[in-house]
């Protein structure tokens, strides 16, 4: 019983550990879901390959693809763009298949605009003080930079009730596992199951009486 | 992370096997659900008690609960009429605990009515042969009741879509699991967690600049 393949966008606040839940999730549950790689117009590092990491695009052609409506949602970094592919993705789904996208709060609405069907779940701390405590304690940030994180996530806080799930982030299996099972149950959703219910309806006619 | 409790109503085909989900479900995790007690003008039978099987009323009394708005749902069989009463429920409810209704799927959508954030699964067998294998297998029917049922099925399943969930009862255990994990997943539901978020909201505002 699966219509079709699920987008699931794992997202949330910065330093909320959308990313170790996400890695966690993949290593836990290999070959279950397929991530998706984003398309960027940032420089292809050591290592890296096309396709692997990154699609990598020179600035016109990722200028092109918005333009094409090619892809699904698109931010820009310190002069560098970051976009998800729509072909990529959604050729997974029509496959059946799960296509895991951690990005952040306004690519996530992005989506759910184009995919309503999409599941958005929200990774936040147990309290905002934890927050603070995480970026702190990473020590790879300065204090104005944290300061920076802390101000933009009270401003997204405003967009959680957009999203279909939170993801209290206090244990790390904890959550993993808590994802896991939220996916695997969103696919027993009446409205992802349409074509189950014809079958059945159709099925049951032979029983009907006049 | 639990702002309220949920009135979960297990419904769906007859002989689908909700009885038996419902009974594992207690069952296996005791104490973590509340069963709701039905109000019934059927006679008491020798080993029930009121307030255990049912809550047994007479006539007027069940009348008068309907005029005042008393039962979440209702419905008459056979003469005897069963519903449950509202007051019972909504105290559970306010004190966070889960109550369960197995009730029937005219019930089941009247209770939606009510309150649409009510969880409703849907208990289906995998095909329609399923079905009809089942209530010949109970050996407890005529053929023209089993017939019967078979007719209302095939009439309920216009239904189906208004439901949340659907369970396909292929393997009890399975099915059990999967009804838990549905229950416990959905109190991460953003909309069933609107204080939660609003605390968080109202900690972040000392991050923000101005």
């Amino acid at each position: 019983m699966k219509d079709e393949g699920m987008i699931v966008v794992l997202s949330g606040f910065s330093g909320a550990g959308k990313g170790t839940i996400m890695k966690h999730l993949l290593q836990e549950h290999p070959g279950e879901f397929h991530l998706s790689i984003s398309a960027t117009t940032r420089k292809k590092r050591q290592g890296e390959e096309d396709g692997r990491e990154y699609f990598f695009k020179t600035r016109e052609e990722f200028d092109d693809m918005i333009r094409q409506h090619q892809l699904l949602e698109y931010a820009t970094f310190n002069g560098n763009s970051y976009g998800t592919p729509r072909d990529y993705v959604e050729k997974l789904v029509e496959e059946g298949k799960d296509v895991l996208l951690e990005i952040e709060i306004q690519g996530a609405l992005q989506v759910k605009k184009l995919y309503p069907s999409a599941l958005l779940l929200f990774v936040m701390t147990p309290t905002a003080d934890d927050l603070k405590d995480r970026l702190v304690g990473r020590g790879t940030e300065t204090q104005e930079v944290i300061a920076q994180r802390l101000a933009i996530s009270a401003k997204e806080s405003s967009y959680m009730p957009g999203y279909d799930y939170l993801v209290v982030n206090d244990e790390i299996d904890r959550s993993v596992a808590l994802v896991y099972s939220i996916i695997r149950c969103e696919h027993y959703r009446t409205a992802r199951n349409i074509e189950t219910i014809k079958q059945m309806q159709k099925e049951l006619r032979k029983f009907e009486r006049r």
